[in-house]
């Protein structure tokens, strides 16, 4: 939210004015506290003391603690346009599309702080999984080779899944090395084959 | 805690069934906190309480935090023993070997819930980020192609790390289906083709 006006202006102006601020502020604590606490160890409290507004801002916007969560929790704009795109990219070329995109987000601060609450809160709390999971369904599915049937383009777009959060999380989250620190261009030449193959390649040697 | 007692001459009391369940239920209590609430979020009181003892006996049995943390997040014998026979598989099936150890870890709550701990640990805390680096080093590096230079060999066991882990992810903590229901035989099938290319086979379509 572009303002030149001083903090204390803004604030004695009420919630309403400074609603972008204040609730990027909370959900910004929010989610670094879901991320690091998990679901039990947050409180609506230790939120507010984290974004530096008074608790009861935090409970004027949010009824419940589940509706804090949705809203840390909710995929950038910018990050699900990105994916809306993967269709319309060549069959052939969409594992490496996945993986550019997903290299691109983690540049940028405002979707990879997002992306990272919600891999990690979604290992505490069933409300953010089902969430990861409606997520995964809604953007890997539509990646998959038309070809295949619902059951075998459900099982492509899970492994998918299953290749590009193990990259996340080694790349990025425990950063292990070497693929910690190896450039994009050797992630995408090292990675895109196996994407490609679940999305659209042959799926086991057996078969 | 204000004893001159050296804790070793304390820690020798009392007989060693008792000793080694309260430990037992010292660290299980513990590596809960710590994979559910953080490092941060984890304090010896309430390891304490959770673990139904005097909050004193668990300082008497860990000066610090560190040290907890370190007792809950030691990979139990049974799983490095089970990897340490990686290398001594035909190349060829090491890693169908690796995701069956995998499989056969999840059904054994005493494995699975250490390695759990250190793996939703790891996301937040340095000091288990340097044990799991330390651990997949150890138990992958050996299993890839003796043929490779050491650079490449490092990357080889980084990328099989890459692609368990996310299986881990998906299939037992996140929960994704249908990955998450697949059978142990399919998961085999459809995952050990790429743990194989990572171990042995070549890696960039390019080069």
């Amino acid at each position: 939210m572009p303002s030149q006006t001083p903090k204390s202006a803004r604030r004695s102006r009420g919630p309403r004015d400074d609603r972008g601020v204040t609730l990027n502020a909370i959900t910004t604590a929010a989610r670094g506290s879901f991320a690091e606490n998990g679901w039990a160890g947050t409180t609506m409290r230790a939120v507010a003391k984290s974004a530096g507004v008074d608790s009861a801002l935090v409970h004027y916007y949010f009824d419940s603690k589940e509706q804090l969560l949705d809203a840390s929790t909710m995929p950038p704009a910018e990050w699900v346009v990105a994916l809306q795109e993967i269709p319309s990219v060549p069959l052939r070329e969409r594992g490496e599309a996945i993986l550019r995109r997903v290299i691109w987000a983690w540049t940028r601060p405002e979707i990879r702080d997002v992306l990272r609450s919600i891999l990690l809160t979604a290992a505490h709390e069933q409300r953010t999984r089902q969430k990861l999971r409606g997520f995964f369904a809604a953007t890997l599915l539509p990646a998959v080779a038309g070809q295949f049937d619902e059951p075998e383009r459900n099982l492509r777009a899970s492994l998918v899944a299953a290749q590009v959060s193990g990259v996340i999380m080694i790349r990025w989250i425990w950063e292990i090395e070497p693929l910690a620190s190896v450039t994009d261009e050797q992630l995408v030449a090292l990675i895109a084959p196996t994407l490609q193959r679940y999305l659209s390649g042959r799926l086991t040697e057996r078969s």
